[in-house]
């Protein structure tokens, strides 16, 4: 039987997952998936992604791929894994794709958008959604750090401390705040591609100038030293969102 | 000591609650917040509401009120309780209020929203806090049904059957449908009073309407009848929000 190779595009609350990656004994989003397109083509399925996304981390917009024998057509892959999946976890679209497509290795850009409510009293409805902060932040020092960003860099400095010898380069597109009224803000990120937890060790960085904690130098000396250990706090997962992946072409 | 009313207005997601009501064993929003006050005022207290929400109900505004011999002023209250409640449940504001003031029978009229997600895919972030109807809605008709609705009227057609002999004569302030967009209806209501159930049910069957299931001359039959069992369906409770309550003077 001919392989074919199935794109899928994700849409999920990750509040009630251990994140996206498959690991020992935790519910994860992959490993939920995988089991519903077993059940779907009745073989064992490897999903491969665009990237990882941590526990409590969200996605409107999250992109992977798997290599099936499988005769069902894109709409009935889309229909079944929906009627199987729970209701936190939906697929947007389903498509056949060129058998070589990898969604990891051939990501073009990546976007995140990370949430702040920064009013004085916390809302219900956004506390899974979303970092409160009730003390003022300045945006205009704030945008000053992120326009920094832009560019071909060196992260080093917002790396998670356990994510290896990685190449830490990266070429960030757009690093903007949006301010969608209510309080909120919403932080956007482009890039080719993030080191594990760079968007989160950013943000909590950022904040701490927008509080005033250290100043605009300050930043720009912590993101020239290349040591994360200079860094800021790590902002929580809930805020964070995958809203967008790109592929040469498509 | 001199005794002294509370008035507490809350914000709530109902998603994890059953409901607002003191019930045996069930964990209810008004157990909880009984339990906290006692824990602040080392008094056994009864809350008394606008209002009750059933489980998966909402509130932007909910209001209660307790007699308390307690000397700990209003912001204390209020800070007090947040810092002891779950991140689900907000207490906006707390005030001393006169001491017959009655968060239940001196309300002058009450506002609920129903928010439904008319679009072929589900949200997989609006999941608990809408009715998602994939087939498309015809708004003119549903508007025509629900300006019959204002004005004083018997709305015995809209009440739970299990709801006893109440007056089943409300004046109904406003009944409107917003659009704000991204495939949401947001059903609102504003009367002197609700029955059990009734927004649900009036939501219930004017969808019906809406789907082309019954006619707008069916739904005129129906609110005539005064008989429960002739109406349509009972919308799920995660679309309903309490979103005000206005008192008079107040």
């Amino acid at each position: 039987m001919a392989k074919r190779n199935i794109k899928l595009i994700l849409e999920y609350d990750g509040s009630g997952y251990h994140g996206w990656q498959r690991q020992n004994r935790e519910t994860t989003i992959q490993l939920l998936i995988e089991e519903k397109i077993r059940i779907m083509t009745k073989e064992s399925v490897k999903l491969i992604a665009s990237g990882r996304t941590d526990a409590g981390v969200h996605a409107f917009y999250h992109v992977c791929n798997f290599i099936t024998s499988s005769q069902i057509d894109p709409p009935s892959f889309k229909r079944g894994l929906n009627a199987l999946l729970p209701e936190d976890i939906f697929v947007k679209q389903a498509e056949d794709v060129p058998i070589d497509f990898h969604s990891m290795y051939d990501t073009e850009s990546k976007t995140y958008e990370y949430r702040i409510l920064n009013q004085e009293d916390p809302d219900v409805f956004l506390r899974l959604y979303s970092w409160h902060i009730p003390r003022h932040l300045d945006r205009d020092e704030m945008r000053k750090c992120l326009s920094l960003l832009c560019g071909e860099h060196d992260f080093s400095s917002f790396k998670s401390t356990g994510s290896g010898n990685l190449n830490p380069v990266r070429k960030m597109m757009r690093a903007e705040i949006h301010e969608p009224g209510k309080g909120l803000l919403h932080f956007i990120f482009e890039a080719n591609g993030f080191l594990r937890h760079m968007v989160r060790n950013i943000v909590g960085t950022v904040v701490e100038v927008g509080q005033g904690k250290i100043g605009f130098n300050d930043f720009v000396a912590i993101f020239q030293a290349g040591d994360r250990a200079k860094a800021g706090i790590k902002a929580p997962p809930q805020g964070l969102f995958l809203i967008d992946v790109r592929y040469p072409g498509m």
